[in-house]
């Protein structure tokens, strides 16, 4: 594209409208129509040292809820009448900013508008030819990521062991069951309902599934499970990390990524009752943020892309397409209703 | 003693009465009046194989609430009409057993009980005049090496970081305090009472102390800990768990040695809602049982003995008279009366 080409297309792309989720209340309990604030600006002009981008993928994930507490966190809170806060992967519509230029595909955080001018930071280029673009937000980003660091790092599953993970059938927990058995576990996912389960089985390779939605936690995670959970992976919390608590074997390591069940909470967390299992079987419960594994991310996108590649690992990303319908997306997280990496299409 | 001596003596003893603390019923919440049977029995012969020991102090510990549970645990439960299980220092009174002598200071888990019978399993001999025979129990025996390893090999402090631990007026919990200071760690300490709270501080040289039953747990520990929490030694669970947890540092480590609050529960264990905290601050919480590190007791021995010697180190026991008050004197941990390690002495 020439310099002119380029002023044309931001000429035009400026009289676009930016469409923007904001964060208008901070929620108590579930997000709701309060919450947020739909807004239409103009795509400004970009100056030195900035980029445009047309988003055409943004990631929706669990962590959303949490940065909408006004709460010390490993991350700022969301400041009210702020642009969602959001991992985006767009094109580059126009740049001012030495290493992007015009066509440019580019994964970041961009936020839930349809727009963005970015200075670069956490701004970085992907290969649009070698996956489709919303791996780039689940299997090839953050939720891959997580996965990844999370269960090998912090989880260090032996072959052999038994590693049962929850969420089993979302973004994160996909992965890391399919790690879990390209190291040689035992791998058991808990997921809501037959369709998942059956899923997760079939298509994935694990070992067994356990229906929270149909059956008794516990009683089918022990006959899942005949010699124990050596690795909790837990993206839930609630009762499923109680009842999995109750089955762990000696020196596990339960890997607190999450806790959906508890995010919307009006009353206190639920705390796991069976905490003192840690103490009975000398056990470890530890907490994981991903973002302190950057500089090793390189080395974790080059083995979940080669395990795409050989078919060791499947990805699946549950694509809704619109940003008007962001509010209502964001709530099938909460209500179980994924099925895979949730993404929003910015446009049909 | 010649062996003519030694056949006296236990000619003696055999006439002598044994008094025993039984476990008649399994207790549901607090242990009492029917949970304990008392009964006399005649001092038995040995046989080839066993010596004759008199106990003189049975160690009291919040443990044993735990043993009393019809639950899969890290030991067996005792048994209903078994003598209740303890740790136990004594004198050999005869002995048919390689290794042991008449007249040797012994320590093992012989029972509440005045007289043992053993085959040696567990038994070890102790020097007495090295160090009062409580200590045998307390700073040398189980509480020693619990604190020990648990704050060294979990709870790793570096020099320059803040430890907090609960129950420190306790047994364990003195003496972590005290290691972790010797350390080079700002060591700060939770206790019941403005007594136990100025004897952390000016006895055993804590740096400050926080006092739960009169005060604000959070509100204090914030004061008393300016740059946070590196590692949590916990004894006692509960609310106080939970306040702790709102404090953490980034990569805290949290020790399980126990819950003495939530042992008499007749409800659910109060599980830690502030466990999301493990997440945000990428730390852990981490169990542990001292009798995994039996192979290294000496070396731990080794270092509490010496730290007494040369002062780093004292030592505080709270003995109690009179086997009779087994039952009340157990009590008296639950309730937060004992002052040191609580150790009853058999006779007056």
């Amino acid at each position: 594209m020439t310099n002119a080409q380029q002023a044309a297309t931001q000429q035009t792309e400026q009289q676009a409208i930016n469409k923007q989720w904001r964060l208008k209340q901070r929620p108590i309990g579930e997000p709701n129509a309060d919450t947020w604030e739909y807004t239409e600006t103009v795509v400004p002009e970009i100056a030195d040292g900035q980029v445009l981008i047309k988003n055409e993928y943004i990631s929706i994930d669990p962590a959303m809820r949490g940065w909408l507490n006004d709460a010390k966190s490993y991350i700022k809170p969301v400041q009210i009448g702020d642009v969602m806060r959001a991992g985006t992967v767009g094109q580059v519509i126009a740049s001012k900013l030495d290493g992007f230029a015009a066509g440019d595909y580019v994964c970041g955080n961009e936020g839930v508008q349809s727009y963005a001018v970015s200075e670069g930071q956490g701004l970085y280029k992907i290969d649009a030819d070698l996956a489709p673009l919303p791996h780039y937000l689940g299997a090839l980003g953050m939720s891959g990521m997580t996965g990844y660091f999370g269960l090998l790092n912090t989880g260090m599953p032996k072959a052999g062991e038994t590693v049962v993970v929850s969420g089993a059938a979302g973004a994160v927990g996909s992965l890391v069951g399919q790690i879990a058995k390209i190291k040689g576990c035992r791998v058991v996912g808990i997921a809501g309902g037959g369709e998942k389960c059956q899923f997760l089985v079939d298509e994935l390779g694990f070992d067994a599934a356990v229906d929270y939605k149909n059956g008794n936690v516990k009683k089918d995670l022990r006959e899942a499970c005949p010699e124990g959970v050596d690795v909790f992976f837990d993206n839930v919390g609630g009762d499923i990390l109680d009842d999995v608590l109750t089955q762990i074997n000696r020196k596990a390591r339960i890997v607190i990524c999450g806790a959906i069940s508890q995010y919307n909470n009006t009353t206190p967390v639920k705390g796991p009752a069976n905490y003192l299992s840690l103490l009975v079987n000398r056990a470890r419960m530890e907490g994981i943020v991903v973002f302190d594994n950057v500089k090793e991310y390189p080395i974790a996108m080059q083995d979940i892309a080669g395990w795409i590649q050989s078919g060791e690992l499947k990805v699946k990303n549950h694509v809704v397409t619109g940003i008007e319908t962001f509010p209502e997306t964001l709530m099938m997280l909460f209500n179980g209703e994924n099925f895979g990496k949730l993404v929003l299409k910015v446009e049909a």
